[in-house]
């Protein structure tokens, strides 16, 4: 990807897990980022690597509540990625009304800052608006399967409105929008609590915990290493859309949760016990995307295989559990090691 | 239906056209009122009917803003009733942030209030939930077709974020909610230039003007009488429900668009040309209510037959096409005569 000329960018939600990735790759290319969290769901020491950054600002601030004033007085701010919102289901569950709200609420206000500063708009979609997919894999026109009144809804639904209202704001020139369908990312900086299957998995393994599997296992999910989430993301935003469309973003190579898990006991040569635990409550049973609209359009793929991907996560995990958390989070080095994709984004 | 004791029921959009004859019969039954309404696309003489009545108040307030003082200092509320939302596809797609911002941010706010108060909530949900369905006759489970991206999405997925969010404070004890899902209803009150089919065919020809079908008019759709409408929800409120589900109100016979015109055709003696237009974009094909789960839970059904709900709906157009706007809004008494299933519910 050619390197875009600097900008202002605004990062909802970049203390997080893929947010702060992305900052750090933005900053890397030379752009300046506020980054907006409400460090609800983030860990703070993923700040540690960007606050020391000359062109990083740290606001915290909760896109439900109106904008503070540190965002809504600037008129030169000309990207907005939204990355806010909890994401994993124990997160995004334990506050159904603040998730609904900060998908719907804060992509709203996002899009009227984007409006006001001519900025252009990124929003981060997600696979769960397929719901429990029937088609196979999921290509962006497929309209869904998803329990609209059940516990996973605040969050599918919440995503579907807001995507409702990203197009909206773009059919009627209000915004220039981009939406992003993320399926499943991994890497470091992500929180060991999170309850995602990767770092259950890892978390569990590294500290000899029993392994719990929910279901028999054979359910299906994609894995995204994050630097290839990473670039997928500025690549859109700085593309060129030629309709109204969102873009399904994630690896395509697709595993059984028990495939994963051969894995992650190869790679972290634990012995643990296996304790299969009842399916969630409208769990979907496959995902994996159809990207050929991504590889068009932005010349995208991963690049980053899971037996790749996992070993840098597993290192962050362990140096995580293993030192004291000062020294654990992954250093800027680590990270450029861990994030091969973002440098090529870089180039 | 037994008559419920006496409640102090809020209605949001009660001045609309359903809620309007929402309050009436609540009015009837011995209630007290509280009608909040922002007149967006209400029609104020709807008003008329209900204003004189010492049981009934009117506030004039948008469910997206924070509610009134005079309805938050109140905690005797016991009834709540959300029917605020524009509702015709031209209407709702006239301002589309507003429209989703009225079904997540009012709902929340109205759930928020049946919480402070302990009161009962009910939410009009829609039959556009359901999409474009490729299940027919549409059962509660079936999780729909919608298009997320499209121009209905803003009405579509608002209700379906409201429904999340209603189950959501109900799964955690926050409020008690009843869900109803709204097939085509239609009756006196009605806006005649709302855009929706039964008020366009019947204006046009009742006008002598051309009248416009989209697409080949094979489309069906199932229309249910107002005041059968009315009972079902009524009797929803009044209801003990088992679990968190939605129920289908609506009426199940089901007419292609062309098998309509012919019934307004020979109701009011019209010689229209018919013009056929193209279809809008995401127009559902086909709907019909499966509405076993509400004569099994509310033992309802619809008791006004087409040809009968039509006639009274001719009526109320041509007084309001041919007289003078202060004469032509349906009496109270013509209301009582086109009501029977109001008055029904009222036993």
């Amino acid at each position: 990807m050619r390197k875009s000329k600097s900008h202002i960018a605004l990062v909802a939600g970049g203390a997080g897990f893929i947010g702060s990735h992305l900052c750090r790759a933005l900053l890397d290319q030379g752009h300046e980022v506020i980054c907006l969290d409400s460090l609800q769901t983030a860990r703070e020491v993923n700040l540690d690597m960007l606050e020391g950054h000359r062109n990083f600002t740290f606001v915290r601030a909760d896109i439900v509540d109106p904008l503070p004033d540190a965002v809504t007085r600037r008129r030169d701010i000309s990207r907005i990625y939204n990355l806010a919102c909890a994401a994993s289901p124990p997160q995004y569950q334990a506050d159904p009304e603040h998730t609904m709200l900060t998908s719907v609420v804060g992509t709203d206000r996002l899009l009227r800052l984007a409006e006001q500063n001519g900025a252009r708009f990124l929003l981060t979609s997600t696979s769960e608006v397929y719901g429990d997919p029937e088609a196979h894999p999921q290509q962006e026109d497929y309209r869904g399967w998803v329990n609209c009144t059940g516990p996973r809804a605040c969050y599918d639904e919440g995503k579907r409105a807001a995507e409702a209202m990203a197009f909206d704001f773009a059919r009627l020139g209000r915004a220039d929008v981009r939406v992003a369908r993320i399926f499943n990312t991994y890497g470091p900086n992500m929180h060991p609590d999170d309850g995602r299957v990767i770092s259950n998995l890892v978390c569990q393994a590294l500290s000899g915990e029993d392994i719990t599997i929910y279901g028999d296992g054979s359910q299906t999910r994609s894995f995204c290493y994050v630097s290839d989430m990473v670039d997928g993301l500025m690549r859109l935003m700085e593309s060129d859309m030629p309709d109204l469309q969102p873009v399904n973003l994630g690896n395509p190579d697709e595993y059984t949760i028990m495939e994963l898990l051969e894995e992650v006991l190869a790679q972290t040569g634990a012995a643990s016990r296996v304790i299969h635990l009842p399916l969630p409550v409208d769990d979907p049973r496959r995902r994996r995307p159809d990207i050929r609209r991504a590889q068009t359009l932005l010349g995208w793929k991963p690049k980053i295989p899971l037996q790749q991907g996992l070993a840098l996560t597993c290192a962050f995990f362990a140096k995580e559990l293993y030192a004291g958390s000062a020294e654990t989070f992954a250093s800027q080095a680590a990270l450029s090691v861990a994030a091969p994709g973002a440098s090529i984004a870089a180039e």
